[in-house]
This record gives C-alpha cells, structure tokens and sequence, in this order.
C-alpha cells in the first residue's frame, strides 16, 4: 500500500491488480484508514488515469453485492442526478418515461443537507413502501411499468466505508473519486443504460461548469470502459428548480407536471433527459424523437396514470392526485414578498436548500427526522420582473416563528436589481461517447 | 480537524490556535489518524508557510518534556546532522569543540537504515554508558568538557507519533515537516544555538541541492523564529565521509582525526562546522577566527585528550586511544580492487551503506542486533586516479561468504572512466539570518 500511494502522489499509472489490492484491503480492513486517507489527498491533488478511474469504480462493485435484472430482461435504464435543490426530476421522469414504454426499475436514496432524496419525497404519499422485497419489486415493475424502492442488499462496501473517511478528510471534493463513487453503485444497482444528470451552481456539488463538465466526461468514461452505454446532460442549479423545495410540496408539484402543468424549467428538464433515456433503451435515435414521443404520451395523458398505478402497487393512496389536501399539510404559511421593484438577478439556490431543511424539510445528519409537510414555494426565477411588495415565495412550516424567519431569509436570498436581466439557460452541455 | 485539512489542502493560512488543537489534539488521541495522514499528505502537495512551520515545531515541542540546562549556565550549542553514510563527524567535532573552551551537552540517538547513528559508534567504546542520569551528565560535561548521552524523557511524543505515521504514508518527504520534525527535537532537549549539517547527495536523504538548500532554509528559519540562533552548512554527501564505514572502524578513524591524521574531508568538516559552533558559543565572530582556533587547539593537542577524558567520564575505557584492538574486531577482512585502471567518477554512497548494513553494521529494523566490528574502509574519492587491481577497500565481516560478496558490491558501486575527473566540493552552501 505504501508503494501504491507513494505512485498515486507522483502521478504515476496504478495497475489493475494494484487498485484491486487496494480496494480489496480496505474493504476487509487490511489497508488501515490512514493510509487510504493518504491515498484520497494525493488522488485530490495528481488526479487518476481514465483507466485506473475505470478500474476504481469496477473494484468497488466487486466489493459487494452485484444485482441483476433477468426478469426484466436484460438492458434496465438508470437515471442519476448529482443533487440539487427542488430535484424532484425523478418523480416526473420516471412516470413519463414509463408512459413513453420503457420499463423502470429504479433505487433511490434519502436527502442530506441542502439537498433531498427521492424517497424522502415519495413518503409523503400516505402508505407508499419502498421496502419491497425482489418479487414484490418486478411485480411492481411488471403492474405499474415502473417502481422505485430503496437500496437493498450489500451494494459497494468499499464505497461506503470510503465515502465515510473522505467525508471527514477533505477528500470528497475529487472528480475521479466522485465519479466512481457514483457509477459504481449504478453499476452495482445493475443498471445497464445510464444516463446523468450533473447539476452545476450556487445549489449543486458542482460550483463551476468546467468542473461539471469533467466530472461528466469522468463518468461517461466510466461507463463506456465499463460496458455501460452512458450519457450526461449538464444542467443548471443556480435556482431551484420549479417551484416547490420540499418534500409534499413537490409530490404536488410533480403531479402538476406529469399532467402537463408544471414548471416550465422542470417539464424541459424531464423531456431532455427523457428523451436521452429513451435513445439509451432504443425507443428513439435522436433526442428530437424522443421528445415526440414523451410529448405524445403526456398529450394522451398517460405520465400521470403511471404514476398512479405505481402509487397503488407500492401500497400508496392514488387519491392524492386528485386531492392532493391527503398530502401532509403544513399548519403555518407565510409569503416572502419582494422589499423593491426590481430584476431578479440572482437566487441563492444552496442558501434556499438550507432554509427548507432549517424548517424540517431536509436533514442536517443522517439520522435526523424530517417533516414532510414542511418547505417552501419559490415563485420567481432569475430574469423576472418583481414589483414592491409582490409574492415571491410562500414558506410552509410548523410554527409561526421559524416560518418567519425562513420567510426573511428567503427575501436575502434573492438579488433584485434595477436593470433587466437575462433568464438563465438550462441544459448547458451534453456528453455522451 | 476537518477545517485546518481543509484550509491546508487549500493553501490558505493555518493559525497558532489551529496548529495547537491540531498537534495536542493528535498527541492525545482525539485527532485520529486518518484526518492526520490526510493533512501531512495535504502538506506534502502544499507545503506550510514559514509561521506554520514554526508554530508546528513549538507545538510538537510542547506536546512532552521540555529540557532545561541552568546548570550549564543557559546557553546550550547543539550540532545535527540529517545522515549520512561513514558520517563520524560528532564523534571528532565535540571534543574538539570543547578543547575550544565550549562545553558540550549532546544528546543522541542509534543509527537505521544505511545510515549509522552516534551512540552506536560510541558503543564500540567497551564499557562505555550513555545511560546517565541528569547529575551524572551535569557531572560529566563539568569533568570532561563535553558528554553524550541517549535521549531521555518523553520528548517531543507528538513528533514520534507523527513521524510513525508519516513513514507509512508515503509523506515522510515533505521539507516543512522534515524541518519541524528535526527543530522540535532539538528544542525539546534544550538546544539555544543549533549548528546543522545537512547532507546531499547519493547517500543522504536529500538527493539535489535545491531542496537540501531549501530544507536548510526552513530549518534556519524555525531557529530564528522561535528565537534559536541557526546556523546550517549545506555538505556533500555523493561519497562517504571519511574512509571508515562501521562503529568501531569509525571510531578508530575518529581518534586518527583527533589526533591530526584523520581523511581530509572529514577533517575540514569538523572544521567548517566547529567554526560555526565556536561563532554561536560567542567564542568567534567570523567562521576564519573559529577555524584558527580549532587548529590552535590541534596544534597543542587538545582534541585528544577531550574525548579521552569523555570516555573516562562516561565509564569507558580510554585505551582504546593508544591501543585500538581494544576495539571489537571483525575475525574476516578482504580487500577490493580495481577492476581496472581509470578515474573514480561516481560512489553510490548510498550502496556503500546498504552494504555495510547487511554486513551487521547497521540496523534495517528498529530492533535489530548490530555487529560493532563489522564495516569496511573505503580508500578512495571521486577523482582518484587508480591501477587495475588497487586496493580500493577493505571490507570487515564475521564470516568470509558475506564479506566476500560484499567487496564484489563495493566493486560495482564504484565507477570507474578513462578520463580525469574533478573531486567533489565538500561544503556547497551555507545558511544564516
């Protein structure tokens, strides 16, 4: 181990049986944690080979559990975002897709800080269970053509344990760690057909499009090293996106837009990274198609009926769509209004993340309990015109005084200026080999 | 601990405050090492500003005991050496420094790896004791001039730690924590004046001038800032020092020198650094004025009878002087030669070591046994000119297989070309505030 960090700190090439070695020892700790945090900081610093990365991540899969997917037979199309404030792509993009005829068997993950997790938001729905066993999944798969349960079995040790140590030794923030920490648990999820979506801004992990751009090409890499036919799209996260930050907040705003009535930066986000996935599953050629073909499934009103059939075959109340008051509701709501006419010019995005959890909607630790009823509505987007004293957001919270001061913090988080200003683009850049 | 790697891995600042919760925080079990390895790999990358460095020696030295000598009446002038192979400097300069009228207090420690260390050298001395206790010392310094003892007391435990750490880490290499490590030891025993000898080349720790010039500067500089006048001599170690490589060979070529007949290079050795000494004992005020000293000193004998009254005061047997088979003696000797006439261009001093090492001379491990009579003298110098099957050295063993195969390695690790070559400088750079 010694030699194989003394290598990695000169920026020399690792071999594969040297990576192995590596992975393999710490997974059963033979490699102490010191060592491998000396490892992460020299990886900081002289980065990894696009091999050695490959090989990283295939190391890390083979250090636990690998799924499969013969029952569904063969190819299963993933879907990842790096995680941003108001993310609630997943519970859109997965009804719609499926709409489209593709077939959806997806695990997802809780919230953590500024950001939320899926399933955090799939709970809001009263009597939802992710906790499906294999049958109860494919069956869930095979009734609703989709469905979304959280992470079973032994997936990526090596990532877990890895994870925990960078987290504590400033060595999360590593392009080539990042991205095989992500594609080895698609990869060990047992997805075949990937596609990413790699959020940048003032809300993402990402601050800076250069960084999103190579952590994207990282894993694009990864996957076509790996046998996995992978796509990116590089999105913003300088906003939040839509309206909703919060857990019941955007199960309802999710419904909205699976009926064709959603935010307009969220249905675009839906369609562009839909239409990837049904390129990756061989519905569609082009993107261009694959837009036709989502926009011809909403047309039918089918998104939101796959949605439904999902909800009642993972055990939820599908009346929520139609009443959506079933939803936890918030006691107290309070709007933010804008202090001066003027441009919005920018939007704290991270800083709006972190009022939602202040209010109960995210969790600080890991073991924090979450109010699901808990959050906020953004109504202004970066290039809006305000007047004095219009509505730019509603704050929804358990007591008069938190949601009060969220409302404040909010007013700060948003720049108004005098002059106009530009709306910001969306999808900023696509990678695929 | 997460914000100091932080900043450290960003090259930003570290404050007083930060060094000390960190180094204390280690030394005492709550910083665990993972997050520390972490951070030496950080300042292997980005390395420490002057001020964190000094703060990181004062906190290192505060982290154990702290010696002070007012028996010696407070000034107290230490001499280090970073290593080298054949580097019996202490055992001449002190002795010879003190029949300068300075009264010498030295702490040492045992040699490892291809380089030997003081105490092992002075054990070939039968009889001889560093075990003294504080009075015993005080008393030997006040009958003798001078004494050398093993190092006692729970000095600089954070250091210890650190440097366990650092050498399974692959960050041993980084000259911040290099200069710490050396100045908070220093310290720690009391030093108020430093002299340090910091070696270069093939068998030395420090392989190019640049970065020994640079770890002489930072070293100089702790001295400075934490108000310990430094002084340090960049010296040539692409040979060995002196001919004699092996603790009592050493010591008989140490007697030699002390006696005026020593290896030139060794003798302008002591000289260059006694006269640095004799400037920080305020004895001299220019390295010339040090230099007539010493030699007035040679003239009238002095040196001698130093370290001979060292050797009574410490329990040993003075003979040795007079009669150096009193020495351990090796039972098989065998000579190397020139494998052919030409011009010595290149010593692999570093070889040189190993295999003196291997021949019992040395420790690979901590706890490894030595031979006190194993060794070997190495005749020549880069720029001697040599017959074909010249004695080039004698090599000294316990048994004829090993001595033999080692004269063979002595044979390649020198190189031979048909045309002149220069002598390598011995002092190539002198540091000072």
């Amino acid at each position: 181990m010694y030699d194989i960090i003394t290598r990695t700190r000169d920026g020399l090439g690792l071999s594969r049986e040297e990576i192995r070695f590596m992975i393999n020892g710490y997974t059963e700790g033979r490699v102490p944690d010191y060592q491998m945090a000396a490892w992460c900081m020299a990886v900081y610093f002289q980065g990894l080979s696009s091999e050695a990365t490959a090989e990283l991540t295939m190391a890390m899969v083979d250090s636990g559990e690998v799924l499969t997917w013969p029952e569904l037979g063969g190819q299963l199309v993933d879907k990842h975002s790096t995680g941003g404030v108001g993310d609630k792509t997943t519970l859109v993009l997965l009804p719609w897709v499926a709409a489209a005829g593709v077939r959806i068997a997806k695990m997802s993950g809780r919230g953590l800080g500024h950001t939320g997790g899926t399933l955090d938001k799939l709970s809001a729905i009263p009597g939802f269970r992710f906790d499906l066993n294999r049958t109860e999944f494919i069956q869930a798969v095979e009734e609703a053509g989709l469905a979304v349960v959280g992470q079973t079995g032994n997936l990526v040790p090596a990532d877990k344990k890895l994870y925990a140590l960078r987290d504590v030794t400033a060595t999360v923030d590593s392009i080539p760690l990042i991205a095989s920490s992500i594609m080895s648990k698609k990869i060990a999820a047992g997805a075949s057909r990937i596609v990413l979506d790699v959020k940048v801004g003032s809300g993402a992990f990402m601050q800076d499009l250069s960084s999103a751009r190579l952590l994207a090409e990282t894993m694009v890499d990864i996957g076509t090293k790996t046998g996995r036919r992978t796509t990116a799209l590089v999105t913003n996260m300088d906003q939040p996106l839509g309206h909703a930050v919060g857990n019941a907040l955007e199960v309802r705003e999710a419904v909205a837009t699976l009926q064709g009535s959603g935010p307009e930066d969220l249905t675009e986000l839906c369609l562009a990274l839909g239409a990837e996935m049904l390129i990756q599953a061989e519905k569609a050629e082009t993107p261009e198609e694959g837009r036709q073909l989502l926009l011809q499934a909403m047309e039918k009103g089918l998104p939101i009926e796959r949605f439904r059939a999902m909800i009642a075959a993972q055990g939820g109340d599908p009346r929520v769509i139609e009443e959506p008051e079933l939803l936890p509701q918030a006691p107290v709501c309070l709007e933010a209004v804008a202090p001066s006419s003027g441009y919005v010019s920018r939007i704290d995005a991270r800083e709006i993340g972190l009022i939602a959890m202040e209010l109960g909607a995210g969790r600080q630790r890991i073991d924090d309990e979450i109010d699901l009823s808990a959050g906020l509505e953004l109504l202004v987007k970066v290039g809006d015109q305000l007047q004095q004293g219009q509505v730019m957001a509603r704050v929804y919270g358990p007591a008069p005084e938190s949601v009060n001061s969220a409302a404040r913090r909010i007013e700060a988080a948003i720049e108004l200026i005098g002059s106009p200003t530009e709306p910001l683009p969306l999808i900023l850049a696509r990678v695929s080999r």
